[in-house]
């Protein structure tokens, strides 16, 4: 398949729609009919009533609260997901708290225990970066592909945000940390008391005590007002609604550490903290659900994104893995961050499989599905990397594929 | 002022409000008052009701449509403004376009006229890049500066997007333009017709048929379903609501571009089609309107950018431009974008005033005030990039300087 020209997009794409027929209007035309006059202007925005795209739960029992919601990835362009499309993921609902009151505590093997308002923690160097949060039990449902899924069911509990707030590390080097500090414990004000270990080093390294979400303040669903960032860790480290970091000498092996978010393996051992999350794609369109009303050119794009630095290379295969393409990534890329990918695709009509493989800058490559089962075994829902498949039939509806 | 250790910041800035003295809670404290289950997920989020950041619209005449709304650059972080907050500026009001229904039309000096549905365009090859947007009248207020403004009212009618588009240069490739073509005009689908000459080469250049904006479609008021984006270029002429594009061999002289949207100057004569936004920077922290509450470190904080390219350096004042310190860039530094900037400041408790000035990667340094008006005069209420002073008082409080 040769780069199409630009002339050909449109031409082969069924778009030639001329208009030589028609009497084009004449610019500002004081003949046509008057239009209304608009609305004004409003403190803060909102969407057209007509964009309805919007977080789902996907499958989740009747009667709890509803504790989990998805991106939209399908509606999805850019890099930033919006923040009203950021998903969710609490254990005990999101707490409603006045940042008037807020304090985060840091205690334990320190020489000097603090304790932070809202105000202090804002007067602090601070930085912004532009890192995606992934849940680890991202893609859990798909260990064997749902039929009817699409990429929101399927991986939209990953979205990409732009941060800002303060190095963990300068917070650290304040209250000195001890020589037998190794581990932090940080624990949430919500009512699930959420509580996970933090390895010292990742805590001076990138960590962040983020109180800003793409320009403004966090959402509350994301920590509202502070919250921990661990730039490429899985989702539920960083710890939202954060109220206490307490330095300590070992990981406290908590609930959601141990029982939860650790990988059962095939041999009944289990991989625990498994913090990384690896390199992983998707295509957002073409993808399950969606239509292609016409034969000819459509644009395959997506995101890709790996915990453990910049995206490299996505690949994009339209016959089922058989051959494969390098797409265009767009600038900028960066690490820990969504990098959005395209590849320009002509549809003859005909049965076509989709497929998007990417590779970091350290070399890793995201595996097959089959591969990591054949690894990891079936016990397991965390940490799904494997390579999604979108089925496009020759109807042009699209479906989730069986690769 | 050496640069602070990061102890420094801290005890010096009156933060070491110690915990030795004070029980620390045992984690997930079972004894601790048990808290309230929270708020379930929602399908479209919103903001915390603790926050009250919003746009405003300045100074405006009674009785007329507000039409005019700025961005609450003080309460800014990081590059992205929140398409809530994103200012607004319209002339006949907002309106309410369904997509299904929105055409595009291109026509005039070309082979082959087309009329483009929005899902016409949505399959084109796009693009995503996060660009500034500044009215030209951005900072009119302040030719003489108002002692109470603040950082929204002075120069709040800028604000940067991801925005997510067709490069203009595609569809002009396709519908074949003739040689005498020099020109286009765009014509927006609201009440006032909004219409406007744009050179074919920035056409060709980097100028995008935008449908997206922050990760998802435009907001109403900023040109839903499509808007004209010309990267670096004053406000106006990204047309919203774009309906319309005619190619053309000389520019249409329209309302837009001569009664308004041009620079007045000292000898009578008029600057026409002055396109570019030239480098700004402001301050948004500490900024008119704020208060520090303590003596010690408070982080200065800014936003610069260029309509000609990338910002290349940042230089702060802290007592009214005798001396300058580099700022520190926030990476990535983008072309057309703003770049936050960052200097750690120990206030002493004295008068102060805070300066910023930038450079862009062509050389060109912001201008004061001063000597912006000794060229251009005081006729002219656009394009004015002049350097923006606070100023701290003793207790605290900041106003609009006066340098």
């Amino acid at each position: 398949m040769k780069k199409l020209t630009r002339r050909q997009f449109i031409e082969r794409g069924g778009l030639a729609t001329g208009v030589a027929a028609m009497a084009a209007p004449a610019l500002a035309d004081a003949d046509g009919p008057p239009r209304k006059l608009g609305a004004p202007t409003r403190p803060y925005g909102e969407r057209s009533r007509f964009e309805k795209s919007a977080r789902n739960g996907g499958r989740q029992a009747t009667g709890v609260l509803p504790s989990a919601s998805r991106t939209p990835l399908q509606d999805s362009v850019g890099i930033i997901t919006p923040s009203s499309l950021h998903f969710e993921r609490h254990h005990s609902g999101v707490p409603d708290i006045d940042p008037g009151e807020h304090r985060l505590v840091i205690h334990g093997l320190v020489d000097r225990p603090l304790v932070l308002t809202m105000d202090d923690i804002r007067r602090l160097p601070s930085v912004s970066r532009i890192h995606f949060l992934e849940c680890s039990g991202n893609g859990s449902g798909e260990w064997k592909p749902q039929p009817d899924s699409d990429a929101q069911r399927a991986h939209g509990m990953v979205s990409c945000s732009e941060w800002t707030g303060v190095p963990l590390s300068v917070v650290l080097r304040e209250v000195g940390v001890q020589p037998a500090a190794k581990w932090l414990v940080a624990e949430g004000a919500d009512a699930a008391r959420m509580t996970r270990s933090v390895p010292l080093t990742k805590a001076m390294d990138d960590a962040l005590l983020a109180y800003g979400q793409n320009g403004e303040a966090l959402r509350p669903e994301q920590g509202y007002p502070l919250r921990l960032l661990l730039p490429g860790w899985e989702g539920n480290i960083s710890i939202k609604w954060l109220a206490r970091i307490k330095v300590v000498d070992t990981p406290y092996y908590t609930r959601e550490e141990t029982s939860k978010y650790t990988d059962f393996m095939p041999d009944g051992t289990a991989r625990i903290f498994t913090f990384d999350m690896e390199a992983k794609s998707i295509i957002t369109a073409p993808s399950g659900g969606q239509q292609l009303r016409a034969k000819g050119v459509h644009q395959i794009t997506g995101v890709a994104w790996s915990g453990r630095g910049a995206i490299r290379r996505v690949d994009v295969s339209v016959d089922g893995g058989k051959t494969w393409k390098i797409a265009e990534l767009q600038a900028p890329v960066l690490k820990k961050a969504f990098t959005r990918f395209r590849l320009d695709w002509q549809w003859d009509g005909s049965e076509a499989t989709l497929l998007s493989r990417c590779t970091d800058d350290t070399g890793y490559v995201q595996p097959t599905r089959a591969a990591l089962i054949a690894t990891r075994g079936l016990a397991s829902n965390y940490h799904n990397n494997g390579i999604q498949s979108w089925h496009v039939n020759a109807d042009g509806t699209v479906r989730n594929g069986d690769v």
